[in-house]
């Protein structure tokens, strides 16, 4: 039998997806589960999207442009100018996913060998496009203690090397739900402008801001239009996952025709999808309001509920709909599999995402885990009241 | 400013895209090209595809199974076994186009420097797929002479080192229009177990075999099991080139676990795709028959018309909808750059993908073009005159 890739080999497999496998044996056991591990929402689609695909009227479902529909693009760029990034359609590329301009972006900037510096934890799949892309990850610890705020800046500058391409940030941040203040962001861009390197922002939770605070992208600051590169998606936005479209937007030319030629080899993004997601830049102020106001209750009930179990402690998330809480267990991972293989509090349990995956360091944050709010008030409180139940039956 | 990556400078362009800034200008001067350059068939999507996707009921446009739907990769096995494939939903990753399929297939068989033998000419994106992911293409030349059949095995034998991991073959054959007969897939077959590596088969054009000749996939060979690996994609069997649906189907489990990680790294396959796809599969037979009719005469339209014209020479295709002629020119690209910039009859003029691109032998192919027959025959015929007028004015 021949033998695989050893990259094949090394793929990261997401700490999200380690215990399908369990859950589906729950399941086929009988017992519901409160998914609290994947950043799936509940919400509705806008109906102006949905409605846009019923009434379309293709006849063949022919290729887009490789950059995706122009119209798109434009309206698009309309949309970024409203939140204070000046792009133009010439400078967004339409990918499928956030996770494709991630793998253009990789394969624009990187060649095997080469270092992406990344604030960790972070979103796990990060390690997946490295690994196809031959990249470094080098972590830089943020602290639990300070919600995940940006490590000292001084940290970033020690890691630099002459391998190292860009700092990657995700903000707000998924597993932390951090959103960084402009004063950070702009600590980064001076240190990219001093190192000429690029810096990568994964800004896919844009509009779940909490509290008032504002988001500051990094496609807002002046002067650095060459180095900044954003990735982006509809998924969340919208809850519209399915769709898979995203786009990679950068000023720097060169940085967008590499893109561009990876675009082109894989000719264009889903056009049912385009559809509606070109229809979905028309859904009006009052859903994201709705969305907003619905996920911050969800946050306070979450939030408070794990603050209340004995020996639980919380990150408070600003921002996206993920926050990361510290267990009174040694091992957050093996307490996520108990919870699936043998627990059960009225026929239900819950599944969380154990945290350790998101840290690239060995044996950090193995007490921690990952929990999206993405489930209705009355479900995050049975939640909450089962992971209370199961702890306490667990350190028995 | 930052640099971009070698990979971003060394990603080759499609050939097929290199004019396209050429057509861009011919037709903001208001000039019709009729495009013969590229694989965009007019022939309409079967109605229930399109009806399925206008009667969805979706409310939450959700991330599917990130091997695709389940219900699509049971009915698409179920297609298999009906084509001598005998396939499970187990053995089937459902991706975004078969580029994705690719991809994942060059991710999941082969590291940085390792080797993949191809017939050349071939499809041009190997090229861009193989850049990805740092393989080195291993061309071996097949014949305009004989149509590209199959070169002798033992030209392949000789290629084969300790770095080679596949064969790729497309069957029928982008841009040849060649169909393997059943003892050429048996010797390649024979060859890969004899030195215990891969064969891919990019069979996306199997639907698409004229004169009743009969396709044979890699897939029906016994004993090639651990060893065969399949492309498809929806794109062109049911007009849905937009889809963006494709997948890759294995019988060997560490290939289709290693392609999974890939899989899972970018969560799923478009949702809204995958309804349509799995519809498709119910597309009752006349369908294919008439395509099928409609292509043989549009094939035959085209070689008829080109072998009349003085100086041009065709390699007969057998299948899909392509096929590569000699031109009486030197260079056939200075040639279609030139239909584009500075010719016109009756304010018309047609646009053909110069074939060098798609050989990977440098200098190879210069005086050859691929043609396209995916016009309605009318303008096919109309096509063919406007390139025997531009071969007598480019000649004089």
């Amino acid at each position: 039998m021949p033998n695989i890739s050893q990259k094949g080999q090394n793929m990261p497999q997401s700490p999200i997806r380690k215990l399908v496998p369990y859950a589906e044996a729950a399941i086929r056991e009988g017992r519901t589960i409160y998914q609290l591990n994947i950043g799936q929402p509940d919400i509705k689609t806008p109906q102006g999207a949905l409605d846009a695909i019923k009434n379309n009227s293709i006849e063949v479902l022919s290729y887009s442009h490789s950059a995706g529909f122009l119209s798109y693009r434009e309206k698009l760029a309309e949309y970024y100018k409203k939140h204070d990034i000046p792009v133009s359609s010439d400078d967004i590329i339409i990918t499928t996913g956030g996770s494709e301009a991630l793998n253009f972006t990789m394969g624009s900037i990187t060649d095997p060998g080469d270092e992406i510096i990344i604030p960790e934890p972070f979103y796990a799949n990060y390690n997946a496009f490295a690994e196809t892309s031959g990249v470094n990850i080098v972590p830089i610890q943020a602290s639990f203690e300070d919600n995940f705020a940006l490590p000292p800046i001084s940290e970033f500058e020690n890691l630099i090397t002459d391998r190292t391409k860009a700092i990657l940030l995700c903000n707000p941040g998924n597993p932390t739900g951090y959103l960084y203040t402009k004063d950070e962001i702009q600590q980064i861009a001076d240190l990219a402008l001093k190192h000429d390197i690029f810096v990568v922002a994964d800004e896919v939770y844009r509009e779940f801001a909490y509290d008032g605070v504002t988001h500051h992208s990094i496609m807002s600051i002046a002067g650095l239009e060459e180095h900044a590169i954003m990735v982006d998606s509809v998924s969340k936005r919208y809850s519209m996952c399915g769709a898979r479209i995203g786009c990679l937007v950068s000023k720097n030319k060169e940085v967008t025709a590499a893109a561009m030629k990876f675009a082109q080899a894989r000719l264009s993004p889903p056009t049912f999808a385009q559809i509606a997601s070109e229809a979905a830049l028309d859904t009006p102020q009052e859903y994201f309001d709705d969305v907003n106001k619905e996920y911050t209750l969800r946050r306070n009930i979450l939030i408070e509920g794990l603050e209340k179990i004995k020996g639980v402690k919380v990150a408070k998330p600003k921002g996206a709909f993920y926050c990361i809480a510290e267990l009174p267990v040694e091992n957050a991972e093996d307490f996520a599999k108990w919870l699936l293989e043998n627990f059960q509090h009225n026929n239900e349990t819950v599944m969380v995402a154990p945290a350790a995956g998101f840290y690239s360091t060995p044996n950090t944050g193995l007490n921690q885990v990952r929990i999206a709010y993405v489930l209705k008030r009355e479900n995050l409180e049975r939640s909450i009241a089962i992971l209370e139940e199961a702890l306490k039956k667990y350190n028995k």
